[in-house]
Formats: C-alpha cells, structure tokens, sequence
C-alpha cells in the first residue's frame, strides 16, 4: 500500500524498531524510513518524541506515535487487513498480557546483561532464565505464539530469535539452550524462517558493531 | 448488567484495582468481588495469577485476565457500550501511550517515594515531579484526559487524584502543590468529583491503615 503519508524514525540495531517494520511489512505498508543516530539525536526526533526521545517513532500524515507496542496497535487499528493482534477479546487480553511480560522480564533483563559483568550479571541472567521458563511452557504445543502464523506476541518476543545470539556474544553470556528451552528454541527457528521476517533483519555487524561500543561505554562509566 | 460470571480478585487499598472497579462501573456491569490478602495469598490468587501473584485479576467465565491495563481494554472490548477508550485509533494510541508514561513514571516514583528515605526519596520526588510537570502540560485546557467524560487516562492516573494525598502523608513529602500544577490540581477536583468515583473509592482509614505498616516493613528492611 502506497501514498499513506508514512514515516518510520528509528535506528539499525533496535530490536523496538524491527518489531514496528514487521507491523508495516504484514500489513504490506510502505513508508519512508529515517535512520537515527542515538548518540546525536535529529532535531526531528527531539521534537516527535519529546517525553522519551527514543525510537521507534511512527509518523502517519504528520502525527507522531511514540512506543513500539503502541505502534503495533496503532497499525493493526489503523489498517485492519491481515490482523496482527488475535480477535477474540480474551485472547487480545491473553497477547498483551504476554507481550508486557516479555518487555518486562525478557528484554529488560537481557539489557541488563548486555550492560554488567560479575555478580550483577549473574543476577540479571537468573532474571532472564525464569522469564524463559515461563515462556517456554506458554510456547509449549504451538508453532507459533499467534497459533499458525506470525502474530502480534510473535513479533513482540521475536527479537529473542535473532538479537539474543549477538547479546550472548558480545556480553560473553549463555542464556539459550537448546535442551532446556527445546519449544521456545522450536518457535526461534520457525519465527526467523518465516519469509517475511528472515527478509527484514538487521545484519550480524550492524548488531555486534552496536553493542560492543555500547557495553565497553557503559562498562567504563561503571567502573570510572 | 447481571448474570455475567465476573468475579473481580483484589484489594481495597490498590489504585490498580480500584482503576479496574471504576471500568466495570462504567459498564454497569455487576461482579462478585473477593478481597485477597496480599500477606498471605489464597489459593484461589496464586492458581488465577501464577505469573505475578498480583490482584487485580478479573475472571469472566472462569477465565482469569490479569494486569489492570489489560483488564481495562478487555472490558472495553467485550462490553461495547460506553466506551472507556476513545474510537479514534490515533488518540486510542495517545491514551496508551500516556497510560503507559503515568504508570512507569509516575506511579513508579510515587511507590518509590513511599519505600524510601533521605537521599533515594528526594531522587524518586524528583522523578515524580518531572512526571507531573509533563501530565500538568498534557491535561492544560481539558476538562478530562478523555474530553468532557472520563475516560482510559482518567481512570489510569485517577490514583493521584485520591491515593497521593495519603501516600504524602504516611512517606512524609509533599508532590502535589495546585499553585505549580493548577491544571492537573483542577482535573483531580473533577475527577474525584464525577459521581461514579466519588461512590466507590476506599476509605481514608483503608489507605493509611494499609501505606503505614508497608511503609514501616520497608524501611525496617532496609535498615536491617
């Protein structure tokens, strides 16, 4: 779909940001997209995102939308074909309720690893083993958390299928295991070969040239 | 609204379930409510919410809906009739957003405020008052977060309204000054002036009985 007036700020290596290209992409949307430099934010984004200067930013004729799970709702609402949240209302609730966890418990505490080392580190990998936990029995039995194909969980927890390896890499962590988590490594391997998503993923460099400067930064501010 | 199977699981000092109460009000709709306590957890809580162990949790149908946001919107969605989200998916999408910004920045620092002394509470105050100074330019010139009714964003930051007052007085600080925040003091006058809040809000006595001993447990924590 063209002419939508549709713009997306956001940067290479966000995990935030890809969920909202996927959003776009299901619902066959084009747009404009603007890389952000995060170290020297655009006048642009200042002024789009006042209260968070953070990307994503979604702006459709004209209007910001800040947040990226408020983005996704915002293009499913927006545009209803190909239906990324489930329809029925309990199920909805069941998708946002997971969706809140995994932002909460997964990517929270996979930064947290990303930016520690020693006992902090230990601590916030504990985090991230008991949210995989929970998430590999709520995957158990399904292909995918949105049943047959690619829905709005999906999408959501979708960042752990690909971003994940290049944290564990860079912060010199394990988190992943195969015979421990072996539906939620199920699901990774469906979700990263699904054709729309295996098409739309930031390279392995543009991830680790990211977050190697981003832990040594953060590592040096630590100790200093 | 009768005969629907809706049993709310709560307690009476909890904004989060308060904000829930007021969504099945304005729906008319009725529910049986169970008080849990939250010291010693029933069965019933721990089985309905293994995730969080946290109230509110509403069940419809024997279905348990867990988080107060999500129960919000599934309530919105499964009872159409006065609707607590606007229609429009663009300020849908701004209700979410700021429902999200109030809860993360505001409540959280309010909570914060009440389990801290010193140096750590004057920093949480000071996260709390960036908060209100952004709410205070966003409410400027309404009468409601929702327009002229209450809506989503009223019912979301309603808390403040009524819980601040005695989360001040029993965390001895002061947030609330209507000279510096003369809009959002003059929404928290209609707000808890709208007949449907002013009937079901807790009793000072179950705010103060309830934040002192928590407020003192803490600290003796911390302390210890």
């Amino acid at each position: 779909m063209s002419g939508e007036d549709l713009k997306l700020l956001g940067t290479r290596s966000s995990s935030f940001v890809w969920r909202t290209v996927w959003a776009l992409k299901i619902k066959g949307l084009e747009y404009t997209y603007i890389e952000e430099n995060l170290y020297n934010k655009s006048s642009l984004l200042l002024e789009l995102n006042p209260v968070y200067k953070k990307v994503p930013v979604l702006v459709h004729r004209g209007k910001p939308i800040c947040e990226s799970l408020v983005i996704i709702e915002y293009i499913d609402e927006t545009w209803k074909e190909n239906p990324i949240l489930p329809e029925d209302p309990l199920e909805r609730a069941y998708a946002r309720f997971w969706a809140k966890f995994s932002d909460e418990k997964l990517a929270e505490s996979a930064g947290q690893v990303l930016r520690t080392t020693g006992e902090e580190q230990a601590k916030a990998l504990e985090r991230m083993t008991e949210a995989m936990e929970i998430l590999e029995r709520e995957i158990s039995g399904k292909k995918f958390f949105g049943g047959d194909k690619i829905g709005y969980l999906d999408i959501v927890i979708g960042w752990s299928a690909y971003w994940l390896q290049f944290l564990e890499e860079v912060g010199c962590f394990k988190a992943m295991d195969s015979t421990k988590y072996p539906c939620l490594h199920l699901w990774m391997k469906n979700f990263i070969e699904f054709p729309l998503i295996k098409k739309n993923l930031p390279t392995p460099d543009e991830l680790l040239s990211t977050f190697r400067p981003y832990r040594n930064m953060i590592l040096a501010r630590t100790k200093g």
